[in-house]
């Protein structure tokens, strides 16, 4: 059985829109996902680097984001023909495994627990194929990148790339 | 660079010491390591599994091991010529996260930490090498395995075994 490895931020959970809410109700911006193509927060507001990652480093950020959009059902029909991990860098960010873990239970109850990964450098993960936003993920994995689009790496190019859950199905099971 | 991959509970973490202090507490036994040989707490006292495993569920169990002889400076000589990763089956225990991280910051700081993973099935992890003192982690591992021995494991064979860290430098480094 061919092993899949899936990220979860801006991969299986939406990351930005709550990152944005916090940084627009705290700095009086108006600023939207669209903003964020090709770039990043904190390189859009570079003054203000440390105060938009800290909000990262809030035990609760990571335990309420949305699903992302029909990554559920189409990770639940992977699940029946590849094994299935999902693998985040969650060493970036320490004082979030609790609430990661909690909201995978919550929203992946599916999935075994025994596959979950908490990692940093994902050159340790062994696996066939590796969805992932971050193309650095891809360097040392030995396996195929699939590169899932978000907003920050848009102008990524050179990879498999996917924009969404049914093209990932599409992938996969097609 | 070849990678090792290491366990921490019985490798770099003393696991059943503190284990035992706190059974022999509560129910007034006086059982040592050498009770352990061969065998595990949960099964030498089966009637009172639940309560054995449930130490491991206080979010602090982890945090206030004894660091296994010799390891720190073995493994500090060994990150010099290999690429040192600690892989530990954090799932079976989640509640455990933070006190293993911080454990580990504390008594292995020349680590970087993107080096540190907490995961359950172990067949995730790609390196050459994993020492683990649980013979199945090296069922589905695609590297060499090396039994690091502890009192359940005494009567495995079949393993490359290492007895303690010095035996691990000579494995590595001669």
């Amino acid at each position: 059985m061919k092993r899949i490895a899936i990220d979860m931020d801006e991969v299986i959970a939406d990351f930005n829109p709550k990152h944005l809410r916090l940084f627009n109700r705290d700095y009086n911006e108006n600023l939207t996902v669209n903003d964020l193509v090709g770039t990043r927060l904190r390189d859009l507001r570079p003054h203000l680097q440390k105060e938009i990652i800290d909000y990262l480093n809030d035990a609760t950020f990571f335990r309420d984001l949305d699903v992302m959009k029909d990554s559920q059902k189409v990770i639940k029909e992977l699940s029946e023909q590849y094994e299935v991990f999902i693998t985040t860098a969650a060493m970036e960010f320490p004082t979030s495994f609790a609430a990661k873990y909690e909201w995978l239970k919550e929203h992946f109850s599916f999935l075994n627990e025994m596959n979950i990964v908490f990692c940093g450098d994902k050159s340790i993960i062994r696996a066939d194929f590796l969805i992932d936003d971050n193309v650095r993920h891809f360097k040392g994995f030995a396996g195929q990148g699939i590169l899932f689009t978000a907003p920050h790496n848009i102008n990524e190019t050179g990879y498999v790339r996917v924009n969404n859950w049914l093209e990932v199905r599409d992938y996969f099971l097609k």
